[in-house]
């Protein structure tokens, strides 16, 4: 029998695919659980984005040009010219899913084992795509003591060799929700420019900042055109995660060049999602206000229990709809399994996500947890009651 | 500013892009091109396929299990059955088209500058996805003159050194239309029993086989099951090509769970398409009859119409929507680029694509075109009157 490639062993396993089977015995006893653990939004689809599927008048399921259909790439520009980015069509590639993008991205700047730099904790993901295309990360550690800022620059330039060729960033950042400031913006500029680095900046999460704080994108930031290359999707700022339909987008020639062959290798991104995409572009303003509002009230209930749960810390992000707390427990991954394989309160649990699994260092994060504000405010409210009561009973507690 | 990987440059140009530019040229003076340069076929979509689009009632486009929904793995694996596979939905994983379930599958079977054999010419883009996965392509040839039937036994085993992982093939084949025989089928089963290989079979062209010729499948072979791989596509089965929707079969479950890890890293493959494909799933066989008549139709008009040409000769292949011919020309890279840019018969030319693009070897397939019946036969005919009009009195043709 012939062998698989050793890339599989190297791959990280998910700690979130590690509780499923869990959470699918509680729910086998009949328990509730409330979902905290993954970044699938509740939130309606904008209708208009649903519709241009339903009203696509095809005979033909055609493929579209590789780098995306010109109408959607020009209405993508204008989107983005509105945000002040000075992007023109023939500096965008519509890719499948912002994981694609990421995946062109990396394959387009990297050779076997060039090396990235990543804040860390981080998408867990980056990590896997890294493994596919031979980068090897580098975590710069961010603390919870500073809610996660931004490494300093010197912390940075410690890990910076001969074959650093990228900062990769999320802002704002899943898991921790934190809104990189524009002093840190600036901070990220002036390092690729003194080392001559791309900043490879995920913007999955780009639409939502709350109490009002300013989103500053690389895009943003004057001299920099050629180090940017920004990964976008449709998949949170419509809640259209099933679409499959991101973009990278980019002023430096060459990276689109690059990126354009990868993407002529797997021919086309998908039609119907295009048509789609276009339309959702027409989504009004208020779409995002009431979703904005919903998840900052969202946030504020989530935070303010946490720290008042006793021995428990968490941080209020600025942005995106996750947060990283840290917990009075030996383990967080033992207690996210434990809370879904042995404990209960009134039939209901939650599932969370261990914090380990988004950090590259083994050891860190150990006694963290990543939740996502994805279900109701009745939701987490009894999610948050479950999760006190559990932390009371918790065999593996802490004393504090 | 920063610099790109060497991929780039490693990546091999498609050579029907290079012609795009003079095909648009051609269409800017009033002259109508034929193309049979691509395979988009101007079949239509099944109606049901593109009514469960229409009909999908969703509020959220949320993500679908990595390996796809279990609704429709389940009725995929039935459909196999009926193939005479013997598949369960958990040999499955939904992927982003064909080309995804060919880039999961060589990232899980090599490891780097693991080496892989594929009768030559092949798809162009297994050059692309090789050279994402640093796989090494050793490409064994195969002639016109046998109508590009498999290598034998002894040109394969004359590249199997401890590197070599797979022999990949298509079937029916993309370029040359030729449709592997049992006998065929048998060695390639001994080569990898013998050498410990995997046959990863990319079937897009599986319902397409003509002349009441007999499919065979590396899944109807006994007693190699955790050798195979299959790669599998809506595109061409059901005319949806921009349904970006495929799949990676295999029995060989450290395969799946390997492959698993590179679908989870994307999350999911498109939500709406999994239901479209489910519903193409019905397709009446009707359908298929209908299309593989207009087909053959169109192959028979477009063979014969080649062969009567002066110095030219087209094998007739048994499957797919391509033939390669050889031409009576210096370089048909040349001639293609000429027959846009330079002549016109009756306001009217062809695109084709020059096979040397199909080959790894350099210098091979230089007299050699590839042709695709995707068009309608009354423009086939008026497309093969321009072909043999433009070889009468192109400059660099062979004198006979």
């Amino acid at each position: 029998m012939p062998k698989v490639s050793s890339k599989g062993e190297q791959m990280p396993a998910s700690p979130i695919r590690k509780l499923t089977p869990f959470a699918e015995k509680a729910k086998k006893k009949g328990i509730k659980v409330y979902h905290l653990n993954i970044g699938q939004p509740d939130i309606e689809t904008p209708k208009a984005m649903l519709d241009a599927v339903k009203n696509a008048n095809i005979n033909v399921w055609e493929y579209t040009a590789s780098e995306g259909t010109e109408s959607y790439r020009t209405k993508l520009a204008a989107y983005y010219s509105k945000l002040n980015y000075n992007i023109r069509p023939e500096d965008i590639i519509v890719t499948l899913g912002g994981s694609e993008a990421i995946l062109i991205a990396l394959r387009s700047c990297f050779d076997i084992d060039d090396e990235i730099l990543i804040p860390e904790p981080f998408y867990a993901n980056y990590n896997a795509f890294a493994c596919q295309t031979d980068v090897v990360v580098c975590p710069i550690a961010s603390s919870i003591e500073t809610g996660f800022a931004l490494p300093s620059v010197k912390e940075f330039e410690k890990y910076i060799n001969q074959r650093t060729r990228a900062i990769m960033i999320c802002n704002p950042n899943n898991p921790t929700g934190y809104l990189y400031s524009r002093e840190e913006m600036e901070d990220l500029k002036h390092l690729a420019l003194k080392h001559d680095l791309f900043i490879i900046a995920d913007e999955a999460y780009r639409d939502f900042c709350y109490d009002g704080k300013t989103f500053v994108s690389p895009m943003h930031l004057d001299g920099i055109d050629d180090n940017v290359i920004i990964v976008d999707t449709v998949s949170k700022r419509y809640s259209a995660c099933g679409a499959r339909l991101g973009a990278l987008i980019t002023k430096n020639k060459d990276v689109i060049s690059t990126g354009l062959k990868f993407a002529q290798a797997r021919l086309s991104a998908g039609m119907l999602e295009q048509l789609a995409g276009e339309a959702a572009l027409d989504t009004p303003d208020e779409y995002f206000e009431k979703v904005n509002k919903e998840y900052t009230e969202r946030r504020n209930i989530l935070v303010d229990s946490l720290n008042k749960m006793d021995g428990v810390y968490c941080p209020m992000p600025g942005g995106a709809f996750y947060v990283v707390a840290s917990l009075p427990v030996d383990d967080a991954e033992n207690f996210c399994k434990w809370i879904l394989d042995e404990f209960s309160f009134e039939n209901q649990t939650v599932m969370i996500a261990p914090a380990a699994g988004f950090y590259a260092t083994e050891g860190k994060g150990l006694n963290q947890v990543r939740l996502a504000y994805v279900i109701n405010q009745d939701s987490i409210k009894k999610a948050m009651i479950c999760l006190e009561k559990a932390l009371q009973e918790y065999p593996g507690r802490l004393v504090q």
